[in-house]
Parts: structure tokens; C-alpha cells; sequence
């Protein structure tokens, strides 16, 4: 399995991301060979002050980044030279088996449609985050940012993706999908899902089970939770900003301790024709050596060969 | 000032809504007088056995009630016997000054627009929750749940709406009013977001502060922020949802109290020509007796006339 990974991502830059990746690979027993995106001489720098042997990694070197501030479309274009612009010529070109980085999402979005591309039939990609449950199981939560405007057939197929990704990654069983709205009656809801519940109830492809409402986000009634980006965003968003108020105030308590966007490491992009990996632009190492993990399961899985075989 | 109190309303009636009420009179120093709007021989029952003289209310009698599996328009239209139908006639007549109830919320909407009437001008009535802030003021929320879909002057009114609230109830000066949204800078957002940006950035009516994300709605950077009603209803079901894993988790702190809903006790429906307000369902006797005292302050601070004034 060989990863290529943009050390140029997130704002701390490059030295967690090595860290991570160095991390990474001596947890993974061999399993796991890492390709560092970047400029060559910085990586090497890293490592050998990290007392780590650079022949270890392969190299992929670029002079050139796109920045947190950079346009994404625009940047992707006109820097080819660019850590993100080379991994995904390496994605690409089959030399690597993913791609993770935790620069700019917009960048890695552009990029991923512009290099493999959306599977046929996907309308939109989409990306996760995960929900801890009180019970110790997780849920999903999709889309979280991807698309701010959605139409009800795109909830309808971020229904597929969640549940194909829930069932090959998190290996849950007959992942039940459920519907976030204002109310658990069929009838309850805005326009959008309104429509998409019509959709969504009268699928095969996956086991929904409904309306699921804001207060029960937690619980584990449901595997996945679907909802505009929008929506996603603002949920995930709120959820992150009560973990630093528990943080704050110095609350310790196993359960919120899983709000720690480190504990995941990251999200697939959910519907392209290849591992994506983006992960939080905050990343610490222990989120890169996690986003890594995550890349391997991903790949692991071929969650594009199992969305594409649906959408024939 | 007479407060009309649907007694039927909520999970807990009639007995809850007696004993906030009762407590609300004790403790309002004769500036409170609570009409008790259902059955009356129910009523006595409950104040002879709190050991309280009848005669410190009055009482409007009618042996119907609303509940809340009703369908809100029908319900309205075919139950005028019921308590908020009786409490809609009373607020109509002016024979109060205000209208409270922890009833069926469709209905007491349905009630407001049918009998006092959206102010001229006024799009879209409604309703908004406290936001707690961890340097002890609050913010408000609005709109979080009236109107699940929303157009951009829509949100523009809500702007309007929520800075007179916050001024004139909650006497913040020149209250500073966010748009929710997934991004802070102008560009960022869905399409409402991004049109209601436009409009509020333009104008001359309450001060607007630019965009506030998820993560900031706990935080004292804005006073009033505004969204759709179905946004907002996740955002309030979230939190509600939080609080209770605190609770179950035995968690104590003073700021993260502040989420128990019966702190505030109710809303008010902005932009309706008279005093309505509206309880949760599952309030408590503090609650009701927190939504008379806001009925008061609300009535005290006169909003139908000054959001007419806006609106000529």
C-alpha cells in the first residue's frame, strides 16, 4: 500500500505531516509506504533531526504550494508545481494507491475532480465527519461542506455513499441510514427534505429509517446521517466549537474526549475515481499518523470500484 | 399587566401552568394578573389543593383544547372552544395584554396569524431561542423553526426582527447582528446565505457584523444571529441534545446550565401584532413561570408598535 502525502498541508506545516507519516508507517508493520509531497530538502531536514532514516520514504519533490488562502480552481491550475498538483498526477498515474493531505480543501476537491474525476453518475462528492455515539459505536454525518446547495436526488445519493462507505470501512452491517430534519414525521422538514425523504423511502439500495432530529445526532438511533453541506457544516462546526468549551472549562469525560477531531484523522472524498483523503487544516502529527491509517482502510476497501458498480 | 395562560398546554397540564403561574404572581409584586384560560373547574381543583385563593386569578372557561397530535389549522378552525382559541379571543378583544401557552406550536402560530395578525410588512413571522455566551450575556437565535424555508429578505426582516428584540427586551445597545453561515468571509455560504449577506451588508436598520460559523455560536462575538428555521431548529436541537449528555453524564458547571430550557421559558412570535408567547412542550412550573415574566417584559417593551414603526 503506498500513500503519497502533501507535506506541505495545514498550518503546521511540514513538520507534522512528517512526523505523522513516520509515525504511521512503524505502526502499519510494513503494510503502509509513504511517498512525502514536497520539497525534498525540508523533508529530509525533518527526518534526519527526527532521527529517522530517509531511505524509509520515498520522495516526490515540488518547489511550489498552494496556500490556505489561495483560489482554489486557480491555484490547481496555474501551479502545477505544487504539492497538491503533484500528488495528484501520482494518484493519477496509479503510482500511488491514495492521496492525503490536509491543505486546502477547496484545492483537493478541484484537484480530485479534475484528475480522476467523479465516478460516473455521482452528481456531486461529498465528505464525511464522524459522530461518536454514547454507546461507543460512531455514525456518520454527510455531507459536512462539500455542497452548500443541494437537491433532493444529491441527498438521495449521499444515502449510497454513506451507507457503501459505513458498511466497507466501518464495517457496520446494514448501515441504517437516516434523514437529518426538524422533525421525525415523514411529513415534517424544509422543501429539500421534504423531497428527499420521498426519494430516500422508496430505495433499495440502502436501509433507511427516517427522519432523525438535531437532539438525537448522538445517540446511536442511526449509522448515517445525510444532509446538505450546508446543514453539515454548521452541525459539525457547533459540534467541534462545545468540544472546546469542554476543553475550556477543564471537563475531563471519556465520551466528549472523542470530539477530538484527532481521534479520526480525516475523510474521504466520498464519489471521485480514487482514495482522497483530506484532512482538518489544524492537524497535529497525531491526526496526520490517523488521516494515513484511514487512507490505507480506504484503499483497503476500494470504496470507488464498490460506489461505481452501484452507479452502472 | 394581564397575562392570558393556556392551562391545557404542554406535557405537564393543567397542574405545571397553575403553580407558574401561581409562583409568577407571588413573585411579580402586583404588576402580574394571569387570566386562566381552560376549564375551570380543573383550575380550582389545582389551586384549592395548592392552598391558593381562586379569587387572585380570573378565568376564562371553555371545556376543548388543542393537543399536540392535532393537525394546527384544522384544529384551530374547527375547536373555538378550545384554550387557544379562548386565549387568541381574549388577546384579539384586548382583554389582555399577552398571550402565553406551552401548547401545540403549529397552532399558536396558526392562532397569531389568523386573529391579531402579521404586522404590514412582515414576510414571515417568528420565534428564537437564548443563546448562552461563556462571558454570561446571551445572544439570540433566529429564526429556529417557523420557517423552514427561507429567501434572503426573509432572513433580511429576521435582522430587523431580532435587534429590536435584543435591544428593547433584552436592553442591549446597537446589538451586533451575524449571519450563520459556513465561512466568515462575504463570498462563503449557500445561495440564501449568500444573497441575505448582500441585503444585510447594505442596510441602515440594525448592525451588522458580517458572518459568525458554528463554532462561534456560543462565544460573545455577535448578540442576535440570524438563519432559516430549519438550520436554526437543528442548531437548537443540537444544543438541547448536548445538554442533556451533560446532564446524563453528570457533569456540573454553571455555564453549560445554561442550556436548561427552563431558564428562558418561552419565546415571543416577532412580527405579530400582539403578545404571544410560546413554551416548550415539556416545560416544568419554573418554565412557565420564566415565559409570564417574559410575557411581561415583552408587553412592557411594547415590540408590535416598535417593529410597526420600521415597517411604514
Amino acid at each position: 500500500m503506498k500513500v503519497a502525502l502533501d507535506i506541505h498541508g495545514g498550518d503546521h506545516a511540514p513538520d507534522v505531516n512528517i512526523i505523522g507519516a513516520v509515525n504511521a508507517i512503524s505502526e502499519s508493520k510494513d503494510n503502509l509506504h509513504v511517498c512525502l509531497v514536497g520539497d525534498k530538502d525540508q523533508a529530509i531536514k525533518v527526518l534526519e533531526r527526527e532521527g529517522v532514516d530517509p531511505s524509509l520514504f520515498s520522495f516526490e519533490h515540488c518547489d511550489d504550494c498552494i496556500t490556505m488562502g489561495d483560489h482554489p480552481v486557480r491555484a490547481f491550475m496555474t501551479k502545477p508545481n505544487s504539492s497538491i498538483s503533484k500528488g495528484f498526477s501520482l494518484l493519477k498515474n496509479r503510482e500511488v494507491d491514495a492521496f492525503a493531505s490536509t491543505g486546502n480543501t477547496g484545492a483537493m476537491l478541484v484537484g480530485a475532480m479534475q484528475t480522476v474525476k467523479s465516478i460516473p453518475g455521482i452528481i456531486r462528492p461529498c465528505i464525511s465527519s464522524i459522530l461518536p455515539h454514547t454507546d461507543g459505536s460512531v455514525g456518520l454525518l454527510l455531507d459536512v461542506g462539500t455542497n452548500a446547495d443541494c437537491k433532493p436526488d444529491v441527498l438521495y445519493q449521499f444515502g449510497i455513499l454513506g451507507s457503501i462507505f459505513a458498511s466497507e470501512v466501518y464495517k457496520i452491517e446494514k448501515p441504517r441510514v437516516a434523514l437529518l430534519n426538524i422533525g421525525e414525521e415523514e411529513e415534517k422538514g424544509n422543501l429539500l427534505t421534504k423531497a428527499a425523504y420521498q426519494l430516500m423511502s422508496d430505495n433499495q439500495l440502502f436501509n433507511f429509517i427516517g427522519n432523525i432530529e438535531g437532539s438525537d445526532l448522538f445517540s446511536s438511533k442511526a449509522d448515517v446521517v445525510i444532509c446538505d453541506g450546508f446543514t453539515g457544516n454548521v452541525v459539525l462546526k457547533q459540534a467541534e466549537g462545545f468540544y472546546e468549551l469542554i476543553k475550556e472549562r477543564n471537563i475531563e469525560d471519556d465520551y466528549f474526549n472523542q470530539f477530538n477531531y484527532e481521534e479520526y484523522g480525516g475523510t474521504p472524498i466520498l464519489g471521485v475515481n480514487g482514495n482522497v483523503l483530506i484532512g482538518h487544516g489544524k492537524s497535529s502529527d497525531v491526526a496526520v499518523k490517523k488521516m494515513l491509517k484511514l487512507a490505507t482502510e480506504v484503499s483497503d476497501a476500494n470504496l470507488p470500484e464498490k460506489i461505481s458498480k452501484v452507479f452502472i
